[in-house]
């Protein structure tokens, strides 16, 4: 990558960590305390992740990336004779590297959505086949808050489809590596973006910290083995005070919300700086990315100064993502390199 | 199941073995031979069918089931970041339990399909997306000849479609439980009804045999472990010759292309007389399978005398599967339900 | 494999099938039946296993393969992080390329051993790491009755095992590949030969059938997917009335106990000889097999005309199976080429 | 556990990090930078590792635990029909919840060690079962340096034992979690303490990281699928920069080595502070762990003070662990309760 290419709209994980998260690790390093997650810190913070999701009875365990996170609570969802439903443009399907299946050995079936959206309906012939022990037997459903494509799922389509899944004996995880910014982006209390969803992977990389993302474990029954597929795949941090300070930090005075609050105004303000300009939007712009779709000499313009990613091959679409860190004067250099005048 | 009701349509292996296959059982049994595959009656059965497929380098295994045979050839194709595509009326994908992707750990990913025959432009956004760490690597792509829905890839469509492939260094599995109808309906060599595919499963039990499916390995240098899955999943017949010799006997006189030519000619006629009763096809009648769409008046009748599977449980399609077994009187009495007058 | 040489005592697979099994196979051939294991024959085979083991309430499936049969067991008995416990010379450990590792994810941890008979004791390190997620968890502990060198357990030896182990919450299962040697050599009733384990693999091939061997689950809730797994790993046969009806006639007066006895008896007469010529046995000989240890002089003369296994690559032991077809001539020629006076 | 208990012993993972690599993240904080170890510092990083261990061709990778270092270097080594070597207390079998096996499929076998030193024989009968499809193939062995008993692998015993390993086509992987304390301890360049081993894993957080250890591939066309591994278990962190950043400032004046020889120091102080006490040593004291054998009393009374690992259930063994940040008054007020006049 060229000296001159600026990675600000490659990802919200190009950005660093918040100055709060930084102080939190200073002040978290003094003195020896016990290690694998059995320190103070790590209590405090599965403590207070648990009263942001107002989720009381919920297990709190933590991981250090989101795709571990993922593989974690999809992996102790299901035996290796179940099936693991999908949205079509999962991160789990498309961007962990079939670590999901590796992990279960379980099937991971994509189902047609919007932009990630899935209407229940779906979910349909999936449950007709249970039963007979020729089929993977569906067992999970994983959906994203805010979705890969940069949507919400609305806490009224939320509800709706949780209940139709649970009304079929389906668990539901919420892949919430952005839930942060679809909390932000409904303005609602925290519990309403995850819905009664079982089990919800709680971004904290993209958020504004170095590394952590966790898991609440709403409905810890169904998945009993969670805590050593954690351990087995390199997840729990001996020195876990380092990651619990971090939620901590961002738990605290509600840095998360405040966080994902700025980094979606970003958005809206790129994405109606796009509009203004004609060009067109691959999707509604939601939460904290724009997908716009660009002609091939604008998007080699933009590729000379931004990293950005084209989430789809066989289409010209560019991904910019906003972040904690993404600045007014990053904004309007974007739009002066698509939209010249 | 109540007495009067009839597997004759049920599945091809609601049919008993050939004669001729229970001969050679009897004739195999006698006195102590070497076991695990290294008897000479192995020898032959796999020499025999490298002749019948003009492979005179291939390998050859054989597996007590289909769907071992299936899972043998995919899980030796693959490591476990790589990926598996299909149709979406795969057995493998449907009818498998999930068999394929717990013992490979890889994704198995089915791609869209006109009755399981599958466009080359389908696998495009796979391949695009090869490269980076982040997504599984697509490595096979099964087909079935004949198809789940009873069709028969032509050896043009075919050809077309594993050059395709190949040219995108995709290697190419052929599920041939059912290769012996394929090649009655298309009255071709056998060659051609695989055309340059890398591995087959070329369909014994179905066909004829007690239990017993080959693996025909075409291009050996791609599926290094394949002796181990077989022998790991206990498909390394430990009295081997009672498998080899079935082959020997099927192999023989063309015995399993004459037994499939006649499964294939009950069909026409099923699927004729469904015709002339004006009863909707849900699928063109291309080798030993019909896929009739019935009201539910009349499968509730067909019920009554005939075992038969409803492939889709949010359609109403029924079918009905001839075997070496099925006479004209079975045909007769399937059509006298359906079609009363 | 020369065309002198025998393979009479290279194991009890290197037999054909019985009269009376062959017989059973051209009678359960006539007519449609359903498929997959829900034909009369199989229902009968699985009642008449549970009479013999007086087991009324116990599951029964069956696979294909003995490695299918323990492959099977073992694998619905774990969770990837739970540990299976097994002799230093069991066949899952040794025979069968690793298939219960892959199939399950669990470590397969060797325990020392007289022979295949395992001290209660030996349990106990691994009990006492249980708990701690930093460790595999055991969770089943595997034992071969008669053992992989020919050993039987007591019934009183077995009680005190099963007992201690499921004192400390773990599951037993029995590989009974040569369950019939076992309860023949004992002259015990078949329970006397299981005591309370909890999971039965119950050898049909090695005892003379063509293939075919059962799993006789006697706590089902503790494998719960174990239906799945045998269909996974293609040992759902779909013409499954062979096997079955192959079970029903070995149950049937008791032929499975005589063709045990018979193999003992040849086993028997053949150590005896041994001993007369002053030949050291490896183990004692108490079922079908004999471990002699031979000088290499010896052991080159036995092979120019018996196939004959070396079961430790490091000491000079040579096994001599028997089986329900070794005839006294076949125990003499065996005595004449290694005590030639 | 209580507030009065100290855990500066418990393990070197119960210290904080070095103020230098608190420095680094600091440091490594502003700005955007491109994600998933495309950053320059993972760059530098990487080369100052290769640079370190005269490595100059090596690959190398990152993960965020030691754990996770393992089980990546050994998934990615092996198929699953392939034999994992290590010795009897390995860390990979004892105390990685079984995540070498999961992630592989393949077995892991314990051999007979001093301390977790074994002699080359001990591979001996492994080897020897090469071949036949029965048996699963030894493929790596994975030794520990310095071992989980606090030995240290002289260079000529780790040349003899690796040159017989590769004569008989067996890989080596180092488990370093603790390499730099068997450096330091040795006093020899670092390539002397891994030898011509095919893979290291070179902990990072044991010795003074927040967390980070690295992956050294010398031979990275045996192990082609790694970084995919890396990936599907969430180990190829997107803000990578914050992992870089601390391998840079511990590869820097060579702080991880001085670290380690501090580690070491205290580590003799405290085990010739028992010996004077004429308290047994479990093993003797090489690197920086310290395993004394405790009468029931004296373990109490350490336990009241101090967090303490015993590291054999039926063993009255305790281990004391010292690290960079150990200090003398630390080593002191462990004596006074051990030793106490």
């Amino acid at each position: 990558m060229g000296s001159t290419v600026s990675a600000a709209f490659a990802s919200d994980n190009a950005a660093g960590a918040h100055p709060r998260v930084i102080e939190a690790i200073i002040d978290a390093n003094p003195g020896s305390v016990s290690s694998y997650g059995t320190d103070p810190s790590t209590e405090r913070a599965a403590q207070a992740l648990r009263a942001a999701f107002e989720a009381p009875d919920a297990d709190v365990l933590f991981a250090l990336t989101g795709t571990a996170a993922n593989v974690i609570a999809l992996a102790s969802a299901v035996q290796p004779w179940q099936e693991i439903l999908c949205s079509d443009i999962a991160h789990s399907l498309l961007d962990e590297a079939g670590g999901p299946v590796r992990l279960s050995g379980a099937q991971l079936t994509p189902l047609p959505s919007d932009d990630g959206l899935i209407a229940p309906q779906e979910l349909d012939r999936h449950i007709a086949r249970r039963g007979p022990v020729h089929h993977s037997q569906p067992r999970i459903v994983t959906i994203t808050q805010s979705t890969e494509n940069g949507r919400v799922w609305s806490p009224a389509a939320l509800a709706q489809f949780i209940d139709y899944a649970h009304q079929h004996d389906l668990l539901v995880h919420v892949d919430g590596s952005r839930i942060a910014n679809a909390i932000a982006a409904l303005d609602v209390h925290p519990r309403d973006a995850i819905g009664d969803a079982d089990i919800v992977t709680v971004g904290g990389t993209k958020n504004g910290m170095l590394f952590g993302d966790a898991v609440l474990v709403r409905r810890p029954e169904h998945f009993p083995g969670i805590r050593f597929v954690q351990k087995q795949i390199g997840h729990l941090a001996s020195k876990h005070r380092f990651i619990s300070a971090q939620f901590e930090a961002m738990l605290r005075d509600d840095l998360w919300l405040q966080s994902a609050a700025h980094a979606n105004r970003m958005a809206a303000t790129l994405s109606a700086g796009m509009a203004e300009a004609g060009l067109p939007l691959a999707a509604p712009t939601e939460a904290n990315e724009v997908f716009v779709i660009l002609d091939a000499p604008t998007t080699a313009r933009v590729r000379e100064q931004f990293a950005v990613h084209a989430p789809d091959p066989l289409r010209p679409i560019v991904r910019f993502v906003c972040s904690w860190a993404t600045s007014d004067e990053d904004v309007a250099a974007a739009l002066k390199v698509i939209a010249p005048d």
